[in-house]
């Protein structure tokens, strides 16, 4: 999408040095626009686990690049199983999406099967991870698109619609999976409004849902995550859209801390509660969203926030020195609450059958 | 209650000085606890508007102490009619909690049966206020009580209390309405354990709550405002106690936003969820909570937040310069939602039948 007018993605190989991987270091959104080098899977192992990337797709793809890295840094004494061990290393930066494990999974295989160019095999399987990205969270985008076309036809004004943490295009390579839609239905000429969620404690929303909306031009308001309930009592929400981090294989997903809360307004407020997600962030080994690891982050995530103060980052203290916080990072919305699941072949039911009717090869063969 | 283990009211009557009022200048606690003076009614509604003080009963309070500096500033020239002003612009410094009107109708009332005396008769019934704000509180821990004792004979380890904002004693005289059972539930010896919201945008619970627990030696864990629901899937709250600024007749609640997520969350999990209150919030004349004003506050409590830094108060930007915000203070809890409310007489249910079970005065005889 666009930073400051220019396509952009948030991973891509650097000009001329193929040892390096380039990201945005998404921790200086929305105030600087910093590009960080990455040159090792220790790099690449820092930047997930202390969310210079963040969002599921993305750290997936981030990792398949970590073993690339991790490939060039020793092109003459190629080790499967010290690529395992780095993939395993990959895999427990961040414990909750499991778009991780699944791009490490795949680089693994690909280079379980080779007998030489390891490097070029692991540079093309990153690139198709990466592309594949790109053309699945474009798909998400054109299925959710009806959605917010359908509730444009039916009003006048905008479509106002709510969104939490940032499962936008920095999130992803490219397009975001619950931004997809909005991005789409703009190229449409639909009148839009999101309202964006800030999204304590690292306030995703507030740093880059806002900041890649208003660099698309998309009409948006920040609110605290208190308020959404408030808002869909006042009818100010017509859709909510929301990524997700690992769906489990009968439809509850896991995502950012706070969902849940979101998606028991909508469903006691009748609003439909879309979530957005690319096929490997489906977890079929999981039979329901209970199973999914929660991820504890460190309280000091809750007692400071970052902000800005005279053009500087700066960190705050919120709360007394004395006193604990806690941190879990997401939670799971029950199936139930979901209304539909927008994937890449197209908008189902929250369920097990839903799924399969859409990924039938998923079907368990007994 | 205790402040570096010292006995505190929130608002006072200076020693030796009588045409002065003291309050603790709740911005800048938890770090600082800053004593103001205030001897004007335009310092009690500055004060009350930018939220010095907070809490639909102190907010209460304040005001009648305004209408007192109110007279005192007038000794030799007593004009009802200036004074009726003044109580206007009280009424309007904040628009939810109705405690304010309830407490300047009361004095204004006072003054228009009075001949003379009228600096007496006003400091008289600004002190009964507060003194009776100080019983009423009580009443609720007693009553509130016995909700955390029954809970306590059922499990061991401590009974997990979950709370929103700060219905603490600083939102109040003494006591607190919320924490009143809490406090009275640490003199009987029960093992307590209080999670805290940090209460997004003006973190009341993360500064006021978590303080003032920490004073009373009471176990507490700040959270984001996100985790509640999580954390009531996982089994972690026994129960949920907030305040509210203004309860309609038929028990609809009017609290801090957000309130409404968690009462969502505790009735989708079975969790008790009580809201504790003064009968002065009570707004007999409103049918239901749709009634209830809410108040919309300034955009840059959401994109700028309060912190210490360097042992300082600043305020860090949250957001991109351009992205706007909205900042609704306050939403609605139905009814429905409320397992029952604590008052002063006991507790019953959240409904018209309930209320007025308790305080039969107000029954209509047509």
């Amino acid at each position: 999408m666009r930073v400051n007018g220019q396509a952009h993605r948030t991973i891509w190989l650097k000009a001329g040095e193929p040892d390096c991987v380039q990201i945005i270091d998404q921790r200086f959104l929305p105030h600087e626009l910093v590009i960080e080098d990455l040159r090792s899977v220790e790099d690449v192992i820092q930047a997930i686990a202390e969310m210079h990337v963040r969002g599921a797709p993305l750290i997936g793809a981030t990792a398949a690049w970590g073993l690339y890295l991790s490939v060039v840094q020793q092109p003459g004494d190629f080790d499967i199983g010290k690529l395992k061990q780095a993939g395993e290393r990959l895999k427990a930066a961040r414990p909750t999406a499991v778009n991780l494990a699944w791009a490490v999974d795949r680089m693994i295989a690909i280079l379980e099967l080779a007998n030489s160019d390891f490097t070029d095999l692991t540079k093309r399987e990153a690139e198709l991870i990466c592309d594949e990205d790109v053309e699945i969270c474009r798909k998400i985008g054109e299925f959710g698109l009806s959605l917010i076309s359908d509730i444009a036809k039916q009003k006048n004004g905008p479509v106002n619609i709510l969104t939490h943490c940032n499962a936008g295009w920095l999130a992803t390579v490219d397009w975001g999976t619950a931004t997809s839609p909005i991005y789409h239905a703009q190229q449409q000429g639909i009148r839009l409004h999101v309202w964006v969620d800030e999204t304590r404690p690292r306030n995703q929303g507030a740093s880059l849902t806002a900041w890649e909306l208003g660099e698309q031009g998309i009409n948006h308001t920040v609110i605290v995550d208190n308020a959404g309930g408030h808002l869909m009592q006042q009818g100010e929400v017509d859709l909510v859209i929301v990524g997700t981090d690992r769906t489990a294989r009968n439809g509850d997903v896991a995502n950012k801390i706070g969902t849940y809360l979101k998606a028991l307004a909508a469903f006691d407020n009748n609003i439909p509660f879309y979530v957005a997600l690319p096929s490997p962030t489906i977890d079929w080994t999981l039979g329901n969203g209970e199973l999914i690891p929660i991820e504890q982050r460190a309280a000091d995530e809750v007692s400071f926030i970052n902000g800005y103060l005279d053009n500087e980052q700066v960190s705050v203290r919120l709360t007394p020195g004395n006193s604990p916080a806690a941190n879990p990072a997401f939670d799971v919305t029950p199936a139930r609450l979901v209304t539909g699941l927008i994937t890449e072949r197209g908008v189902c039911e929250a369920s097990e059958e839903g799924l399969l009717g859409l990924f039938s090869e998923k079907i368990k063969h007994d």
